[in-house]
Formats: structure tokens, C-alpha cells, sequence
């Protein structure tokens, strides 16, 4: 069949808007009508040509909802009709990690995925002829996708494409990090750095869980209502403190978060997270991705004085069984989207969501087929 | 009251056996005679002058045990007659910390502790009309010593004081750090890096709760025979390895450990023990003290794919009430102590015992009075 398609042919080029040819699922796989698809930051450090990982010509795009359209040979978990949200962290339930009580890195795609491939080592994708790898394993920005069965969430019909989409990645992320990594407690002090859209979810995580103090640092002023919009109940713009940033934090958390988050990419920022969490016991947990190289450090007796340095990937959420919670969670109200979704486009302006987004003008941008 | 003691008058000279002034317990403290006392790295670290904390004159030594000799007025959880053991973390069971189920680093007394007195902020101990300062809170190099009540744990009258003396540091924290900061379950994977006396003491806890790989990882190929006594199921001389420690270690045990444990103080190292652990799930636990200023450092991902890094001081025990249980479980035969204590001296020799632990001739020298 035939798709329009958003494709990066080239890093650092605008995405070309284009009719590719898909073939239809092979065994273990579904063919998906993507509706809707955020456009996130990853997408755009690959664009960018820095994700030394990155491989062109592709369709990018990795945060998507949309309608099964045909399924493959054996697959059995969903059927045409059905509505999903494409995982780019599967979930194979026999794998290693998946039988593992503490992680969501299910493994069983792994290496393909990573080559731009199907599990069978081949791409659907085709332009003229030539190959176009998948991204992520999702490839949302193409109006139709194909994905293994075991990188699909199945969620309410009722839920709203343009919205839910978003729980395909930073939402669940976000506050994924806060249910499934930290597992805050309710009455926890938490220190959020950074309040983009990942640090806006995690404050919403927060405040669904009953947290007691959400305090929300970021250098841009304009962000301290945002926060607010979602449960931060204090705001810290770094460039105004005077003295140390990690010493006023620990001060106004009386001793030190229960539980910080970088929600950045910034090692700095990562070791300032670390050490404003609480003697004894409090956990700092890295969202952000930094650049290739690029290390953390700080003094070990702040780990051997009880801290915990940690990370999160995708939330720590096992997606076809927690993103169907996610959404159901949006659906009754335990947490909020609409508000975050700044920007609605077609796919023919896809290339603006990326100027709005590296111009800090939009939470999340969606673009709609 | 007189006492002997072993006094160190200055950094970098050895002690000074003499006849010490020791004021009787006040409010809330415990006189004790000191029966045996085990000599630690940190003592020798302090001796050194290493130890930008390090206080002089002092009567150093932090790994007692004794006998109750006199109560001061309040005191109820100990009598005359009682045998204990010092605790340089104490447990006072209403601090925010001692009320927080994450920590064990209860902060009553720490302010003064770390000056080197007692809680009313002066030295019980004086040579010749001057004050000579305590170490942490315990000053075991004396044949009595005076100790916060909250900082005594009272154990089995038939424990043998030569043998449960190290229960005081050595063997708590290499324990511990299994069962309370790690909580190693059944059937792990677990690499240990330095089989000195704390190494071997996460070996045999390691045993304990049922591990699976115990990996033992040292320069010294005489360790061997050592962690192999304890419970070690595989020895790894770095020096003899081909190519990358981490790499191999990963293969060695399938992918990863479970949990790994640093207990030399090397930031090298405790980077190597993180990097080693599962992606997905891997902790890593540092004991090791690391020299002043020095830093650890890794790329972010590791903790993003899943790694934690985290520490443990007095292996995350409560001493009033975990030490006694270690001391049963060496009574009944769970835990060994008996052959790792290597020499045994008076206190007259007391700089004997340095000098084994300096040439590396010693697992634990203890001195009885």
C-alpha cells in the first residue's frame, strides 16, 4: 500500500513530505492507521545528526495513537479496530527483563529496533524502490505504520487520538518516573528540574500521588506558571539564588528532597539533583538524556551518606499493561493532557513543530492525519 | 578514675600506651570497661592525619566490646553487669532519622561526636590536667571509656569479647550492607571488589541469604583461598584478565550483577562495580571510603538502562537492635568471626597491629586488656 509519509532523508535537513510504500504485517506484526503523533525532543536530537545511533533515510516519530487496520499471522493480543499506542519499549512477557520483577527493558527486539528494522532483519518502508529505516520501532510520522504485536498498547475507543498520543511517550515518562522508578510516597518532598513537558509530568505524577512539597526549578520564569497549572506548589529560578542553588534547596525541603528528578539532559544538573536530596535516604532519579560522552560525577560519601542515584527510562512502565492504565487515568480525570497539547498541525507543516519546539514555544506539539 | 590507654598525641606517630584521667558517666551516659577492641582501617586513616576530620589528642578505636561498670542518672536500657558493644552509630529511637525506615544514621549526638566529645560538649578523658578528645563516640583504646547510653548495644553475656568485638565495625558492615542497604534476595549474582576484612564479611552475608554467584575480585591472588573460606564461588585476579574487568565480569555472570559491592575505596573501582552490574536492575552498593575530595564518575545511561548506585555506612544497621542479632547469629553458628580475627595482642602492642594491617598481614588484629 501506499502512505504519506514525513521522511528524514538527511540529519540536519527538514523533514520531506512524501508517498511511501509499506508492506503489509508479516507474522507477529500489525498494520496501524497512525491518527495522531507528538513530535518530541528525541525526535529531533536524531534529525539533528548528534544521536550517534542515528540512521537516515527514516520515518521518525515514536509518540503516536492510532486504529489496528490488519494484524499478521499469529497475532492474537489485538484485532482490526482496535485502538493503540504505538511502544517503543515492547513488552514481550518471556524475555529475560520482562520476567524480571524490577526493570521494563524488555530486550526482545532489541537489536533490530536499533537497526532501523522489523524483528525479520527487513524495513516496510520503501521510496522508490530503496529501503526507509523505522525509527524506535514506532515510526509515527507516517500515516500508517507497521509494528510487532508486542510494541502495541490497546486502549479505550473512547479516548481522543490527538490527546493520548502522548501517553506514547512523555507522559508516561514522565509520570511513570514518579509511580514506577521512585515509587513516591504520598507526604514526599520532590525537587523537579526542569518544567518541560517531562518535568510537567512529573508534577502531575506527583500531585496524583499525594506528594507534600513539588518544587519546580527551571531558568525561564514563564515556566513557574505552568508548573503551577499542574500541581508544583514552589518555584526556584536558579539565576535568582543567591549563594549555592543545591544548599538553598535543601534548605527550603527542610534537609533535602525524598525524591528529586532531572528532567534535562544536563550532567550538571544531574549532580545537583543528586545532592540536594536528603541525607540518608533520598533518591535522585535521571530522566534527561545528555549528550554522547558525557559523565556524571560527584563525591561518593554522598551515596555512602544514604543517598541513591538512579534512572528512569519510558516511566520504568511495562507499556501494554501500564500505558492502557495511563490512558484510562486521563480518561477519568486522575490526570491532565489537553492542557499540555499547545499546538495542533497537519502533517504537511510537521517541519513548524520543530522550529515551536527548539524555540521553546510549545509544550508538546501533535500533529494530526 | 585512672585508666590505660592508647593515646594518639599527634598524626603520624604511633600511639602512646599511658595512664589516662577518666570522669565518670554523667546524665544519659554508661561507663564500660572495654575487654577487646578490634583495630580498623579508619582508625589508622585518623592516625595518619589523612583524615581532614581527624582530631589530636585523642584515644582512637571504634570496634569494642565490654562490661557495664556504672550507670549515669536516666539510664535504663543498660546495668552494671550488662555486655555490650560501642556503637560510632548510634540509635537513639526518636531522632528524624532513627523514625525514617530508610536510614539508620541516627544524627542526636553527631555534632558533638564529631568534635570528639560527649553530648554535653566536653572530653570525660584528660592526661596530666588536659582534655584529651573521643573518637567516634566509642574511644576503645582504653581498658574503660565512657559512651552515650544510646550509643551501646547490649548483646549475649556468653559472646566470647575477642571474637564479637568486630561485630562492632568490621563485621556489621560487611553483613549489613547484604542484608539491610542491598537486601539481597536468594539465587542472586553478586561480585565483590576487595576481599580484605570487609570483603570477606559480604562474602560470608552473601552466603547467608542464599546468593548464587559470589564473585570475589582482588590483586592479590593470596585473597583467594581467604574468600573461598567465606563462601566465594569464583575468584577474578584483574591482573590476569584479558582485555576489559567489566566486560568479563558481565560475561561471568551472565549479563551482570544482581548486586555488587565496592569495599576498598577506590573511585575507579566503584565505577567498575556500577558498570558491571544488569542493565535493567544491576545495584551497586559502595562501602569503601574514598580519600578526601575524591570523585566517581560513569555516563549517565548506565543508570538510565536501569542501574542504581547507592551506598552503606555501619551497613545500614540500627545498632541497638540489629547488632545483638548479628551477635546470635555468630552464637549459633550462622556467620563466622573466629578465623578472620588473625592476631590477638596487648594492648601494649597495640602498634603491632598497625603495622600487620599496613604490610597486609592481617584480616583482623584484635587487643584484649
Amino acid at each position: 500500500m501506499k502512505t504519506r509519509a514525513a521522511v528524514a532523508f538527511e540529519a540536519g535537513k527538514p523533514l520531506e513530505i512524501v508517498e511511501l510504500d509499506l508492506e503489509g504485517p508479516k507474522a507477529g506484526e500489525v498494520l496501524v492507521e497512525v491518527k495522531a503523533t507528538g513530535i518530541c525532543h528525541t525526535d529531533a536530537f536524531t534529525l539533528s545528526g548528534e544521536d550517534p545511533e542515528g540512521l537516515f533515510p527514516a520515518v521518525l516519530g515514536h509518540e503516536g495513537a492510532g486504529i489496528v487496520l490488519e494484524v499478521g499471522e499469529g497475532v492474537t493480543s489485538v484485532k482490526p479496530g482496535d485502538h493503540v499506542i504505538p511502544l517503543y519499549t515492547p513488552e514481550c512477557r518471556e524475555c529475560e527483563y520482562c520476567l524480571h520483577p524490577k526493570t521494563n527493558l524488555c530486550q526482545k527486539i532489541r537489536t533490530t529496533q536499533g537497526k532501523g528494522l522489523m524483528p525479520d532483519g527487513t524495513s516496510r518502508f520503501s521510496y522508490k524502490g530503496q529501503p526507509i529505516f523505522h525509527y524506535m520501532g514506532t515510526s509515527t510520522f507516517a500515516n500508517h505504520t507497521v509494528l510487532p504485536e508486542i510494541a502495541l498498547a490497546k486502549i479505550d475507543t473512547n479516548a481522543p487520538f490527538d490527546k493520548v498520543c502522548y501517553v506514547g511517550c512523555g507522559v508516561t515518562t514522565g509520570v511513570g518516573a514518579v509511580i514506577n522508578t521512585a515509587k513516591v510516597e504520598p507526604g514526599s518532598n520532590c525537587v523537579v528540574f526542569g518544567l518541560g513537558g517531562i518535568g510537567l509530568n512529573v508534577i502531575q505524577g506527583l500531585r496524583m500521588v499525594g506528594a507534600n512539597m513539588i518544587v519546580g526549578v527551571d531558568l525561564n520564569d514563564d515556566k513557574e506558571d505552568w508548573g503551577r497549572r499542574f500541581g508544583m506548589t514552589h518555584f526556584v529560578n536558579p539565576k535568582k539564588v543567591e549563594g549555592d542553588l543545591v544548599a538553598h534547596l535543601v534548605e527550603l525541603t527542610g534537609g533535602g528532597a525524598d525524591y528529586s528528578f532531572e528532567c534535562i539532559g544536563n550532567v550538571n544538573v544531574m549532580r545537583q539533583a543528586l545532592e540536594c536530596a536528603h541525607k540518608g535516604w533520598g533518591e535522585s532519579i535521571i530522566i534527561g538524556v545528555a549528550g554522547a560522552g558525557q559523565e556524571i560525577s560527584t563525591r561518593p560519601f554522598q551515596l555512602v551518606t544514604g543517598r541513591s542515584w538512579r534512572g528512569s527510562a519510558f516511566g520504568g512502565a511495562r507499556g501494554r499493561t501500564d500505558v492502557p492504565k495511563i490512558v484510562d487515568w486521563y480518561m477519568n480525570g486522575k490526570i491532565e493532557i489537553d492542557p499540555m497539547i499547545t499546538h495542533v498541525l497537519p502533517l504537511d507543516r510537521i517541519n513548524e513543530a520543530f522550529d515551536l519546539m527548539h524555540e521553546g514555544k510549545s509544550i508538546r506539539s501533535v500533529v494530526v492525519y
